[in-house]
């Protein structure tokens, strides 16, 4: 799938301001990056660094007053199509290194409070159906409700609440997925056929070695996902992390199809 | 320094149970490692694997029945004592990727939850002097109490209660630390002249482009840690983390000074 | 049923302190109290008080030391046998003012924080056959295990960890019940058949213009509950309240069936 | 101080709904109650309830569509001004049995959690001097920030994020209190003075053998308040709770004073 995503962030900062970005997408197997350009207006020099875990770019900028960021890439996404529910878990001793974090609870994942519950819920499964059952039991009883969350809500408020956005979807998914002993990460991504078009949260797992997509809101397919970056949560992946005030006074997120 | 650490861990499991450990101390460069000897019995063979930071070493083990996990190493410190107070803290934009994540909440870490705290108490200092002061505070206002919390006791439930052991310290520290937009991290050492001996729990902050520890607690010099790995908070670092169902017989941790 | 009620408590406390003692049997219509008797070795003078809602007697004594305190009870209890499942809610409209709070959350029974859950799950269902299959789902989803659940656990925690004691269950149910709209207390109670032999934590809920009692550990008849006290959660019944610090040496609760 | 107070609420329900309204005046010993009329427009019968407590009056009503609300009231508030600071706490064997509970902490009023801070920060004061130090220390270091909390903030999160209304400034009062064995509650009350005029939330606390009134906010005069209610926390003292949803579309609150 050939796309092209055009991303027009306007905003304002009363005083000098520290902004993380995480809006580039990517350079992974199965997302082939063309070209693609970040361009910030009203900011000092851009300073791109990488991802602690090498995955995704992040870019530092120091901006006052209005500033109006622009990203356009165009990529081609190859993703076949997984059927998660034949992958079997891995075993714990052959996770390696860099994917043993992904088993831990984090801030807005409290994995180790939710175990009794993905036991007793989902324990007669294994590997990729028990991941499966997790994204339908989410989907079916979790209501999609814009502005019903807030930065603060964990996955312990969102399992109360039954209400959610795509990072509290994500949120849920990681967490079940962590309690019954499978890594998981958040994935922040661009999203062909969302709607409203967004920046988007969704969830890697690992299974059988290695990371497969799943996105427990169902709201866009995995074949049109473009990664920007992934994290233990949503902190690790937020698009825009502003170390001050910042006002949003506009902002357009643009995924269209080339191909097909 | 000089150390010789001598660790012995008598446990038992019912059922075939994986375990991560953490107990090896890092080669790092102000502790330089001379030799070390992990050795277990009752397990399946080990299966080292390192750190996702790159930063300390983790072994894989499956064991059933009982299991001693004996551990030899002999070391020199030769760390110059820093006096924080005068570091300056780093632009946010100079922070490397791999110091970035150090900045966000974690599960037992809620900075975003003390920023109004932090800034009235704190906030009149800068870098180093503000990270003295924290360590002060901590010091001053908890209670050191054995026994007084648990895995789940986060920074928010020992802010409350006022009383922990070196990880809640641990916790406070990094979480004020966070809280002021300074990167901090837990990390696991052996400590000569702790008492009782055990396991210890301190903290590195980012000042003047580098890492730099603390122990809140006070209860060790700096100059006799010796670390064994790094991470977001007391999960990355746990010494033993049991995928199953273990019971502790016996356990003794010894640090012993052989020069000086 | 003609009940004996024979409790014991051996308590030490080393300082001289309050103790709100609430272990005596409440008089009412369907518990017909014989004789009953209270003595403390060990205290000063009791003193005792009635309950805020007029149910229940509460006793204070100040203590220091050793301290034995006897109560023996004898009492008919003849409670008809009531289906609750047939039982339509009251209107809103036409509660007594003394059952109102019994709507609202309280510190061990977040409500507030259940009403999406509730609706879900029993959305369908109205009044005594709404209550019935919440308890219904408590006594399914929940396990009972002794040790599980400490002073500080609330209904939210117990949810998560779907493990509790009496204790636990009683505040799911009240909970439950109030995010359902239906009035719901804790009553702490003599349970004739209940092992091991316990104080006892069980719920009465407001339908059809009165009080109906529940136990959704199912653990004992309802028709050999002696009724202590209610109230809004567990702090409110407590059958000791200590205002310091004591220690128990030995607890004994007996109630014996006389007749049948 | 002679005082006329006026209320003018406009609502609409879109469905048939439930709303308990406490918003008349109490009539009391302090404040004696000229004429007070409550009168709706847009609901069927309203139906006076008196208050669990027997302090206040609380009125259900059943709206549907457009609802206006309209109370007018006169009364004298003739009440002593009292130096809190020299009055003694009360023995706890010599509470009433209704004074008893608003020692416990409720919902909102986590006062087990604040023990240890609370007696670090007060320990060395007694009775009505504590309290004082209470007040000081909330109107020092909280701010209050109006849209800062909602209906779910308790006074651990108040206390974390040190801003607040009158609501969380009360709770921490009465939060702090209840941590020292001083048995307080809150308080429902028009306040002359208060800027802007609004309902307010201020607070009881049981000293010397009575209630005695403490404004935590400090931003209306003691001498001012008349009293609607009482109770544990915001919960029971709510002016208006709705049992469904409603949507505010005016609200004035007007207190005038008529003499002086």
């Amino acid at each position: 799938m050939q796309l092209k995503i055009e991303v027009d962030l306007d905003y304002h900062f009363v005083e000098e301001t520290d902004v993380l970005l995480a809006i580039e997408v990517a350079q992974l197997a199965d997302q082939l990056l063309g070209e693609d350009l970040l361009s910030v207006a009203g900011s000092g020099p851009l300073r791109p660094i990488g991802a602690e875990d090498g995955i995704g770019r992040r870019t530092w900028m120091r901006a006052q007053g209005p500033c109006r960021i622009s990203y356009r890439a165009s990529l081609v996404v190859d993703r076949p199509a997984v059927a998660i529910a034949g992958l079997p878990a891995s075993n714990l001793p052959d996770l390696p290194a860099v994917v043993v974090p992904y088993l831990w609870p984090s801030r807005y994942c409290e994995g180790d409070r939710f175990e009794a519950f993905v036991e007793k819920t989902f324990g007669s499964l294994q590997g990729g159906a028990k991941i499966e059952a997790m994204a339908d039991w989410i989907r079916h009883e979790m209501d999609y409700v814009i502005g019903s969350s807030d930065a603060s809500t964990t996955a312990v408020d969102a399992f109360l609440s039954r209400r959610g956005v795509c990072r509290d979807f994500a949120h849920l998914m990681a967490t079940f997925s962590r309690a019954a002993g499978i890594p998981a990460r958040l994935v922040s991504a661009y999203a062909w056929g969302l709607k409203p078009p967004d920046f988007h949260a969704v969830v890697e797992v690992w299974l059988d070695g290695g990371w497969h997509l799943v996105d427990p809101t169902g709201l866009a397919p995995i074949e049109g996902l473009a990664r920007i970056c992934v994290g233990r949560d949503a902190t690790d992946i937020a698009f825009m992390t502003i170390f001050g005030v910042g006002t949003m006074r506009a902002q357009s997120v643009q995924v269209a199809r080339l191909d097909g």
